[in-house]
């Protein structure tokens, strides 16, 4: 069994965002010469997620919007984290809906993806550095 | 290291339905004869789920009610995304709160399963083929 | 590749409760003296999740009268999974909400986590023995 590991890291300029990760990953998968196996990408950070969806702005917006309104960041004072001195309670939030991590299939030596699966950084409270992993096994 | 890669396909004739998988999913880990490992099932469209849970259809039910409230299908013009032609936005974002996969620790042979779970496969947008990916790794 | 199965049994007093259970778990990742792998953690039961996220009790009470807001316990007779005799619908929404399962890395012999990372037993219909598993693979 072969084994891959790789940190990336992301400092988004905006508080939330969505980024196509893909290319990176997949640049990994070859870097790995792993053919068959899974690919484990996660955020290391616990306001962040990793997902897989469509690459369509539009689509985007809807998420941002939707998210906003499932886990609103305002009033900060609604939430019990944030007498901590944070601001963030609401990115936690979001994050259990989009997810920490997704696991992919690799087959012959590539990520075994639907014609739209796509795989996302999100960030619900950037501004800062944050790291993800991507971890490989297989052979 | 053993692999075992396999392809399903679905045609719903509903826009949403929930399929019990368990008895292909358990027959493909037979037929990969790995013991000991981890079994991934992933949807490879992004407006269908994998998820475990109970083969109640009361439970179904009230899950197709719920996530048409957290995310309903109409007014379509409500989402950006359906401005690209599409009448799915909703599929996109119920998708994300019952999850795109499933790892299933394959023990002795067997998905290594509690009393009640059972894999479901959850269509958000069906009336057309969809597929689905079960990549099995182990010994 | 080596593999390593374990099963924790909770029992929690109050109907949902949020357990750090990182401790437990890095001690079996010890115990397996796998060294590059992954470690998969899933409640067996559907009532319940896994899943990561910060160890700060403000935040916990933050998820729990949010997962209420999104699918209340009351009233009972809303859902029809409740018209079985249970009275556990919500609890089955809770945890779609907050996932079944974590796949974790482990590198170096570790749990491969960012700087806040911790793993909780969700517990959305408690009083009574309910199993999680652990799983690793790897070399």
């Amino acid at each position: 069994m072969k084994s891959f590991t790789q940190y990336l890291e992301f400092n988004t300029k905006t508080r939330r965002a969505y980024l196509n990760i893909t290319p990176e990953v997949r640049k990994l998968v070859k870097k790995s010469s792993i053919q068959e196996g899974l690919c484990l990408v996660n955020a290391m950070h616990i306001t962040a997620s990793v997902f897989i969806n469509d690459d369509e702005s539009g689509l985007h917006h809807d998420y941002d919007k939707w998210l906003e309104e499932l886990a609103p960041h305002e009033p900060i004072d609604k939430y019990e984290h944030n007498k901590t001195g944070e601001d963030n309670a609401d990115a936690h939030l979001k994050r259990q809906v989009m997810g920490r991590e997704v696991v992919v299939a690799i087959t012959n030596g590539d990520l075994d993806f639907g014609p739209w699966e796509q795989i996302f950084y999100g960030e619900f409270d950037g501004r800062r550095p944050k790291k993800l992993l991507v971890k490989i096994i297989g052979e």
